[in-house]
Formats: structure tokens, sequence, C-alpha cells
């Protein structure tokens, strides 16, 4: 466990859904997690904490109410606490997402999205 | 500050200076830091936070008292809590760390290489 790094495009080797983000690693009570997307995601939020996005592989669109970025491999965006945001993808993309233990992928909003929180890989 | 993603390889090519991190986004109360590393650090530790590293180039060493890890591009190793730790590159090497607001990179040891902190770029 204590020498053996985590690599990213290993881990990414391991499963193909989309949209179902699976932890790797744990930093206190922040979790690193794998997620393959494609398509359209919903709107939601997350009131209580930001998100952080880091691409590795594609390209993803996180719209928000007043503005859209763009995100490429190497690139990192943090959207801050109770904004609202959109993220999607026209081809599969490959993120790194991190935030706090427990948060759910779709917020408060729900729905078929909503993937199983605390999944490892 | 919404509309622009935060891209690791062109904020490294805006500092040289090694072992000084430089804080590029902030996660809550987490912090994203970019640091250049080479040569031989000194053994420290935090006590009070896990300390997360992805390096982005080169290949970082990261000695513990029963353990090393050895970390390529694309690679993640979280250094739990209250371990000692000596990192080291034989070559320039480019990491991002991740660890909360206020943590110095030298832990308690102090010395000429401790770092000024909360430095953004």
């Amino acid at each position: 466990m204590l020498n053996t790094p985590i690599n990213f495009f290993e881990k990414l080797g391991q499963f193909q859904d989309q949209w179902s983000p699976k932890v790797i690693a744990e930093l206190n009570d922040y979790q690193f997690k794998l997620v393959k997307v494609q398509g359209e995601f919903v709107w939601h939020e997350h009131a209580e904490t930001d998100e952080a996005f880091i691409v590795l592989m594609g390209r993803l669109k996180i719209e928000m109410p007043e503005s859209t970025v763009e995100l490429n491999a190497g690139d990192l965006f943090v959207v801050p606490r109770g904004i609202q945001h959109k993220p999607s993808a026209d081809e599969e993309c490959h993120v790194l997402v991190i935030e706090p233990r427990g948060v759910v992928n779709t917020g408060d909003v729900g729905g078929d999205m909503t993937a199983p929180n605390d999944v490892w890989l």
C-alpha cells in the first residue's frame, strides 16, 4: 500500500461505464475519483462544497448559468459551491474529480444519472 | 474567472525556481500547488494532514521510513499524516501537490528549504 503509486491510466483501463465515478484514493476526508463521461449530464449543484475537475483525456464542457468552460487534458477547473453546472462531452472524456467524501454526482437532483457513491476501484 | 480553466503546463511555464510551491487554485480550504523539484528535499512530516502528490513531468522519489515510492507522470500518491517523508528527483520533476491551505512545505522542520506559504501564481 505504501510503496505503490496510483496510475490514472492503469485505473482508467479497469472500467468502461460512463458517468459512474470510481474512488482511487483519499486525502483526509476528500476523495480522488476517476470518471469517464460522454454526452450530456444533468444540471445540478453541490450546496456545501466546491468541486474540482482535472481532464486527463478528451474535452469536457462545463456549462454554468453565466459562463461555460471548456477543459482539455492538463486543465483544472473548480466549480464553486452552490453554482449550478452541467458537464458534457461530445467524445468520451476522462476526468479526475476531487471533492469531499460523500458528495453525490447529481447533487440533490437525483434521477437516472445518479451513480452509487463511494465505489472504489 | 469563471470561464477559464487553469492549464498546468501554461502555469509551469511561468516560474523556474525549485522547491517553491505556487498556489494555482483552491477547493474549499484545500489548495492546488505546482512545484518544480530537483535534488534532495529534507525529511519532514505533516502531523495534521495527508498530502497528495501528482507527477506531471519527470520522476519523483518519496522515501518514507519503511518504504519508497517512485512516481512517474500520471501517478498519484498520498503520504498519510504523520509519516516522515523525503521527496527527491534526479532530474527536474514537475508536481501538483494538493493539501489544506496553510501547510508549510517542510512541516515543522524548518531550515533553508522552507518556502514562503500561500504564494499564488
